[in-house]
């Protein structure tokens, strides 16, 4: 080979080395955020400061119902699709990193407080399943196996706790099962039994002490507290709706989404158009406040002044602010239509809305509630922040 | 020119390009943080996953007292320095991007709640000055004059809060200024006077709703209701140590750094032993707890199940421990001579604590205070993580 051909080869080898390099963008993942697009099994990443997309990832499979969570160092989302795929989405490269089947039906997910173990909940078959955060390689199994007939209970309201636990509810066997893997292939198991009728999702205080289960067999909710597991499960705002007309329930709320601030939580009142005040303190409720529809979200600004309220079909256009302080309805918007999910700025100046139906997602300024930006989006469903990754119980 | 001194003129510019692209690295930042180095005007860069510095960057000037903030994407440190030096440091290059003299005397700062805005308190000349994140150019220019002679004051206990608004007190006037920054160039002041002898620190709830600043000249504590400003200030925990012998103060407490697990606020008791528990729904002392020295730094958990003290000279070689639920402490530890600050991780899987004397920085587990790691540092004093960025009064 002469020294022209030699030059030559070096040039393409350097200009291919370029190209290479010059995909991924240096930059901060701080303000990088996620939005499910349900309808194409897509992603589209988001900058939050600038308030754009950044890029798109596809291939993700069925995202009906999809939730996800983050790498402790915010550049991975590990995507929860319905089909029960786990996808590891590399936010710098906008590119699917890793990708497993792992369940026929899956319903979300959560990462380990030391951010090592990304746990999975499943409806079939039914159990928890854990993974390495590096790698998706399987950790523990742990299915949801109950009673003498050693059937499977789907499972659902799976969430985080410190101490490397993970918490979940068992819809099927009114259970809720805490999980120890500071060992993650020994886990320690712990089973609360009779927690109530059907738990539908659950949720853990910010401060990773109580976990919450909704029950959708009885009016209430079920109690643990972390801190003294011994004490065993209790139930809370039993029958709130007792001896009233049930109406029908449209949507099933989600509780993962919690609104707590002060030492009052924010829960959806099944089929009611109403949010529950609980007060945290004496686990007695505290009040109701009327809403204009049957709440799906119920989630507090970071800063706990205002609550956001999402509802199911057919007031699932609008999105009502509750003043907390005054306990009233103090605003309501209409970002589109089919309003699925919301999502505050980490520090909550801004909060982002999906309208699935009018495929976009619009910006409201917190404090004016002016719109701040509207981004086009396929059938955009979950929207989710990196800020995520430091907070427990998210 | 031939073609062959062509080709190997762009070969050579390949080169440098593909070293240039070589440098920063392609990594999330949500797991990244800065330990200051106090003698040598220096900050070593760490990755708190792998419990590792990964860049030391120079030429801070002096770092004594040095405080810093995060950009919203986590990817800058604003480091203010006591020469009112202000940098801007690259976490991705590990370089200093931006460096401003602004004042003579500064004491840190605060980082707006759209990111936008960086503020600085000084102590000479008394004010504070704003600058833009992006370019720290100067914004807005707040001095701190008071009284009929026009003198300036002290700033000490800077604080961000929502809706854009800063907040600080002014040692030398007994007032406590809170700025709405909404029009950076047009910054509405509120002023709050007679707030009590010689406010010498502030902190601010984590909901952004209390300013408290301790008081230098008097027993207690000067509250405003950010939420209602039309309420005035007021005073709490007056006469905490009213009756009893003062003890000499070795050092003072630092506010910044507060700890409200639940509904209480654990504060440094100046001068004494003790950590003072402040109900935040009475205002009213809940309760003190003893503790091995004159407490500087009073630090809860992410979880609020433990809070960490550090102390003034002679007892700086310690920290205590303190059992939220039983209001003891559990544990003690001795990470080594001249203990300056501590620092969660966001989640509190682990805590960094620096031993200025013995040039090192110690890791621990918070669940069974085994040690994690040691960084070797140059007399360290300022641990900061980039979760900082997304928490409002940090």
């Amino acid at each position: 080979m002469n020294t022209r051909k030699f030059q030559a080869i070096l040039w393409v080898a350097a200009l291919f080395m370029l190209a290479g390099c010059a995909g991924p963008v240096i930059r901060g993942t701080g303000d990088l955020g996620v939005i499910v697009e349900r309808a194409t099994g897509s992603v589209q990443i988001v900058d939050t400061s600038k308030r754009v997309a950044i890029a798109t990832v596809k291939g993700l499979g069925d995202l009906s119902h999809a939730s996800l969570v983050y790498s402790r160092d915010g550049r991975y989302a590990y995507v929860f699709g319905r089909d029960g795929g786990l996808s590891k989405v590399d936010l710098l490269r906008g590119a699917l990193e890793r990708r497993v089947m792992q369940a026929g039906n899956s319903i979300g997910g959560a990462i380990s407080q030391d951010g090592k173990l990304v746990a999975a909940q499943n409806y079939a078959p039914g159990g928890v399943k854990v993974f390495s955060a590096d790698t998706l390689e399987l950790v523990a199994d742990v299915p949801a196996t109950y009673g003498a007939a050693g059937l499977r209970s789907k499972v659902v309201g799976l969430a985080d706790a410190p101490g490397n636990r993970f918490v979940w509810s068992l819809f099927d066997a009114d259970e809720i099962w805490v999980g120890d893997f500071s060992d993650p292939y020994q886990p320690q198991i712990k089973k609360f039994k009779d927690i109530g009728r059907a738990p539908y999702d659950g949720l853990i205080t910010p401060n990773g002490r109580f976990y919450l289960a909704g029950l959708f067999g009885e009016d209430g909710m079920a109690l643990v507290d972390l801190w003294h597991p011994e004490r065993g499960a209790s139930r809370v705002l039993s029958g709130y709706g007792k001896g009233q007309e049930k109406l029908p329930v449209f949507k099933m709320p989600h509780l993962r989404g919690w609104a707590v601030a002060g030492k009052y939580a924010y829960l959806p009142a099944i089929g009611r158009h109403e949010v529950l005040v609980l007060d945290m303190e004496t686990w007695l409720e505290a009040a109701r406040i009327k809403v204009s529809g049957q709440p799906v979200f119920v989630i507090a600004r970071p800063d706990g002044r205002q609550v956001w309220v999402n509802f199911a079909f057919p007031g699932n256009g609008n999105v009502d602010v509750i003043d907390v302080e005054k306990r009233t309805v103090m605003k309501q918007l209409a970002p589109g239509r089919a309003v699925l999910h919301m999502e505050f700025a980490p520090r909550g100046e801004s909060i982002w809305i999906s309208a699935r139906d009018d495929n976009r997602v619009v910006v409201y300024d917190t404090e004016n509630f002016s719109q701040r930006g509207v981004l086009a989006a396929e059938s955009p469903s979950g929207i989710f922040f990196t800020s995520r990754a430091a907070r427990i119980g998210f």
